[in-house]
């Protein structure tokens, strides 16, 4: 795709997931966020892009890193950020999630930065709007997390190149994991040649290789043979039991990323990890921290990811007729 | 009152209550609210009005939407904003409410905002200090909530001009209701005809005739009768068998606003709410989204009156000596 | 010390604890202090300095102060400031602390500050980091709270002149005091004539008198007699019976300041506390807010150290080469 037609890609009124969205905006986005990831590595990390304009991050469940993510990128566009969390909120006070959405609207906010337990909510907000107020998804129930799957594409293309042609391999509980459902969108829509979803049985979903057009692998070290990029999920440590794994032990013997399984990979296979890690569950200490590891870069890249998804939804909103 | 008068009355140091304040001082607050509301329409929202001040915003009860209020308000003046949670107090270290106060007062603060379950709160706190500090009650127990009431009036001066004879009904549990409070001295200092109080005997002052100059009414249907405005407050819903009445449904049918009741009312009547709403108890659907429904704009105008409090306040400050 | 000596006095990269840091170094924070305390007495309290920079305030334990100061201090800079307490973190989700420490420096903040029930927390943190943001201890366990003893030396030079020659009395549980230990090695460093601890034996480390250089004292009156300088510790009520006093009155009665026992010291002592006071356990009522109590402008005196010392570690920053 040349600059040009990156340019003057469409870019969506919201970001509600990566389900449907054309590589063309992937790719505007992603451009907007190199040149983003430049002013992050630089002195002065701030510009004025976004003065005067309002984020509210609105988070119904716990989060340090995205919320955190999502609030330094609106500080260093310059907006004003409100961060509002579930528990100070009118949500307890038997409000519906409708009036606490367009009950926000009303002062005149100019993106909304969702995390929410039940997917489809930001959707749900999104729909109920009537102001040019973008909504971005930053996390809903088991459906969405399309930025964490945008910083790790921006991640991999850094040290990589173009997605397209190359081989992914994603390890864990696939099945409850919003963020593996965005990667895998992404991953497609930009061309790589492989996804392949390694995991008990029972945390991949049973439709997953006819619906995503995926390869599903329950052999951890089949699966990673001749790889380019790992990406290793979380595990929710109450759910290795209902994996019909017995341990944390044995979780590790069988899903776990240790150095043995990496040499499976390709020579310069890239490891990813959305954080927070369970060291010792499903990656070991001398892989997080080894060379292949591109972890702490995810975060960095995910600052520059979330400056540019901000900008270009409030850039978008400037050109359209004040309502 | 023309412009000039309202340009010179004489501001408060401190906006406790609305309790005594004179119809120049709220006119002067209106005023420079709708310049504010102007700004909050337009593209670049903010203003460097209080740049170099700090607001701090201390709320001992849980509250969105005030405190949002509150910090947006501050952060479009260019102030620096810091909440204080109650959680986070040092209340719960046996700490007392002055030494709170004094401490805070001690890092030179322009504004403290307060929200705080004991009626009387943010007197005690105004008495105390010996800075120019402006205290702005946020809510205080049972007592008052003067923003509350200035952003109602200045949404129905927006529909209906001047408040002088307009009739009111204020309709649920006035008893407990710090708002209907301050909405009664607001209405009466600015000329209202009427303020109707409707609800359960149990839940009306038992001196409210006599010592608010109102009219009570147990009975909605009448008490709606040809009213310019319909104020509905939010129903604690645990209050609701202590007004024995014994279920939701049963208040609902008995107090809660539905089309046909609103029809009782003045044709171009208006329907507001402070919010947040218990959608079926004490409104219907219908009616909260309805065409007289102004429950959203009060929202909007609620920016307004704060950015204008905060900024007059500050202003205020300014002109007296450096102490 | 010459003002020469004080300019080029080397600065930490760090501010984990004051033992061992040179009285050029700790007298250069208190100039930068002093200048900026004229700045928060003014009427924009605001400078430019560090703009672009960002600070994240990580806050493991309840504090309205400490947490309040610094967020006012890095805000009156112009810094960005991120605010993240224990109750939001990822460490309840099993994350490990470095880990923790190791994505939030990948935000590419300028400044951690640390909050921390762990001693040596912010230690390790120090050493984990691989780029140039500095780590400020605001408090680790029972271990340092540096930035609260600086203010102290800050208020006691204010009111009497250099610490060199004075005579100090620290009241209360000094075992269990992070404020305590800090303020020893600051009082030493800077000259002061004699360090009196004074408490029950069961809260004074019994190791004290030598590996601290002080003297210790069971009797309060004996202890006070002609110093200078009183600092009042806060007394945890749940360890006054571990104290084998059997009562708060009792403990009071013991160690208590009232004004009887403040006419033992100096006539013109100051009496310091860091707060939160419990009043007529640690301090009467008539002490705290007497003609010797100098605890608010401790306060106050808190914002301009780490307004120092945010700026003073930040600036030493642009000094080194970019990484």
């Amino acid at each position: 795709m040349s600059p040009t037609e990156t340019d003057t890609a469409e870019l969506p009124r919201h970001l509600l997931g990566l389900e449907g969205v054309s590589a063309a905006t992937i790719n505007r986005i992603l451009d907007e966020a190199s040149a983003f990831r430049e002013l992050v590595d630089g002195a002065d990390k701030k510009t004025a892009a976004l003065k005067g304009r309002t984020v509210i991050n609105l988070f119904f469940e716990a989060s340090t890193r995205t919320r955190t993510s999502f609030e330094l990128a609106g500080k260093r566009l310059s907006a004003d950020v409100i961060n509002i969390s579930a528990s100070a909120s009118s949500l307890q006070k038997g409000e519906t999630w409708l009036d606490t959405v367009r009950t926000l609207e009303a002062m005149t906010p100019d993106a909304l930065v969702i995390r929410h337990p039940d997917s489809g909510a930001p959707h749900l907000a999104a729909r109920a709007l009537s102001s040019h107020c973008a909504v971005i998804n930053a996390g809903d129930g088991t459906h969405e997390h399309p930025t964490q799957a945008l910083l790790d594409v921006l991640t991999i293309q850094h040290h990589k190149g173009p997605i397209e042609g190359l081989k992914v391999a994603i390890v864990g509980d696939v099945a409850h994991s919003r963020v593996a459902r965005s990667q895998i969108h992404a991953l497609h829509t930009l061309g790589a040649a492989e996804i392949r979803l390694i995991g008990p049985k029972t945390l991949i979903p049973a439709e997953a290789e006819s619906a995503l057009g995926v390869q599903v692998f329950a052999d951890a070290d089949a699966g990673l043979e001749g790889v380019d990029v790992i990406i290793m999920l979380r595990m929710q440590l109450e759910r290795i039991r209902g994996a019909a794994v017995p341990s944390q032990r044995e979780y590790f013997r069988l899903y776990g990323l240790d150095p043995v399984r990496v040499g499976r990979a390709a020579d310069d296979v890239l490891v990813m990890h959305p954080g927070p890690m369970n060291r010792g569950v499903e990656i070991a200490s001398e892989v997080a921290d080894g060379p292949y590891s591109v972890i702490l870069p995810q975060v960095t890249n995910g600052l520059a990811i979330r400056m540019a998804v901000l900008n270009l939804l409030a850039q978008e909103r400037q050109q359209e007729p004040a309502q």
